[in-house]
C-alpha cells in the first residue's frame, strides 16, 4: 500500500532536515491508513476494543527528509504469526530512498482493561496476507 | 506557579528557532503542573471523569525561543467564573520576554459521555484564587 | 483557499481527542499551502532569506476533534498592513465547526541574520488581496 | 548517564498510553543530554558545523507509558567506531522497564553544505568510553 504525504515545517528541525522521530509518526499513519485500506479502519478496531500495540519499531535513515517534498510510503508485511505481525516501510522522495523502517505489531484486545494478546482473525490475515513479501 | 523547560532540539524548526505550537504545548504543560501544585493532578481529576477543555488559547511572541535555553514559564489566574477560568502564562529566557499567552478553559464531567460544564468545587477555586491576579 | 487534512491517530490525547496545540499546527500547514497557491513556496522565500514568522496566533475551540475524521480548513485574509498580515482559519468537520482561528505574522528579512520586518512586496500583497474578506 | 522527565498529556494519544514516537524523541533529548554532559553541548557543536545525524534507530516496547509519571532514562554507549557509535537508552518507571532502544549515530561536518562523516576527534572520544558498557 501507498501513502503519500508531504514534509511539513514542523516536521523540520534546526539542522533543516526533518526531526527524525517523525519517520516513526509517519509509519504510525501508514499503518493505520493500511488497515483502513484492508477494510478495518482503527478506529472501528477501537470501539471494539481491539488495538495493535508496537513491540518494536526500527528505522534506517538513508537520505535525509527536506522541507516541503512530497513523500511516497510503500508499506508491506514482512510477517504474520499467530499474534503479532510485522510492516515494513519504505520512504521514498522521488527516486531517492530516504529511509526504511519496520514495526512490529501485537493484535491485542482491551476488553479486560489492560492489553491481552489475541489471534489475528483469519478474515484479517488473509486480507493482509495480499501484502506479504515472499513466503510466510 | 513557575514551571522551568529547556527548549529541545526537536522543538525547532528549519528556521533555527522555536516551532511556533510548542508555546502551546508547554502552556498545556504548565496549566497540568499548576493544578497538580493546587493539589489536584489532572491524571486524578481524569479519573474522577472531570477535565478542563479549551475554550481559547492566545500567544503574542515576543522573541524567537532558542534551543538549549532554559525557560521560566510563569502562571498566574486572570480570571475565574462559575465555570470558566483564563490563565495567563508569561515565557521568559533570563531577562528575555519570549512570549505572552493565555488559555481560557471550562471545568467539564465527561460523566455522560460527552463534556458537560460544572460549576467549579469551591475548594479548587479557592486554591486558585491565590494565583489570581487583582480583583476578579 | 482550504487544506484538507484527516487527524491522525498522533494528533490525539488521552482524552480521546485532539491535544489542542496541534490546531495551531495546521493553521501553520494552511499559511505554507497558501503562500505555496499564490506562487510564492516558502521554502523558496527560505532561500531568498524570507520568512514570516508569528506575531501573535489564536483559536477558539467549538467542537472537539475526532480520530480519522477529514478536516477542511478555510484560510482567508482578514487584513494586509505595510509589514504585517493576519490569515483567519477555520476548521469543519463536515457541517461541525471545530474551531476558528488567526495568525498576525510578519514579513521579515533574515538576510543580515535576524529577523528585520520587510515591507510586503507589491506582487505578494496583490496575490493576498484576492482573499481579503471585506474591506482592508 | 541518566535523563529523567515527566510523561505529558500531550504525549498520550486516544488509547490512554504515550504515543510511541515519543520514546525516540526522549531517546534523542537524551542524547543531547548526554553530549552536554560530557562537555560538549550540541547547540555549540552546530555552531562549529558538527551534528550527530542518525543512521538508524530502535526500540523495543516493554510496558505502556502512562500521563504523569516520572521516568529515567538511562543512556549507555555500546560501540564506538571510526566515525559511528551506538546508544543504548533504558526506559524505567519506578522498577518497570517500559522500553529499551538504541540509536546509531555519525559523527559529521557540516562545513561543506552537506553533512560528512568525519573522525569522531580523540577527547570527545575519550569522555563517551566512561560510559562504554563491556569492551569496545
Amino acid at each position: 500500500m501507498e501513502y503519500r504525504f508531504k514534509i511539513r515545517f514542523g516536521d523540520t528541525d534546526a539542522a533543516g532536515i526533518v526531526y527524525y522521530p517523525n519517520f516513526y509518526r509517519w509509519m504510525d499513519e501508514a499503518t493505520h491508513e493500511f488497515f483502513q485500506s484492508l477494510g478495518y479502519p482503527t478506529d472501528q478496531l477501537m470501539s471494539k476494543k481491539l488495538a495493535t500495540p508496537l513491540v518494536e519499531a526500527n528505522c534506517v535513515f538513508k537520505s535525509p527528509g527536506l522541507f516541503n517534498r512530497e513523500i511516497v510510503l510503500t508499506t508491506k508485511v514482512e510477517m504474520i504469526r499467530e499474534k503479532v505481525f510485522k510492516l515494513i516501510h519504505h520512504f521514498k522522495d522521488g527516486e531517492t530512498v530516504l529511509a526504511e523502517g519496520y514495526e512490529v505489531r501485537a493484535w491485542v484486545s482491551l476488553e479486560s482493561g489492560k492489553p491481552k494478546a489475541q489471534p489475528i482473525p483469519e478474515d484479517v490475515k488473509k486480507k493482509m496476507e495480499q501484502y506479504l513479501i515472499g513466503g510466510n
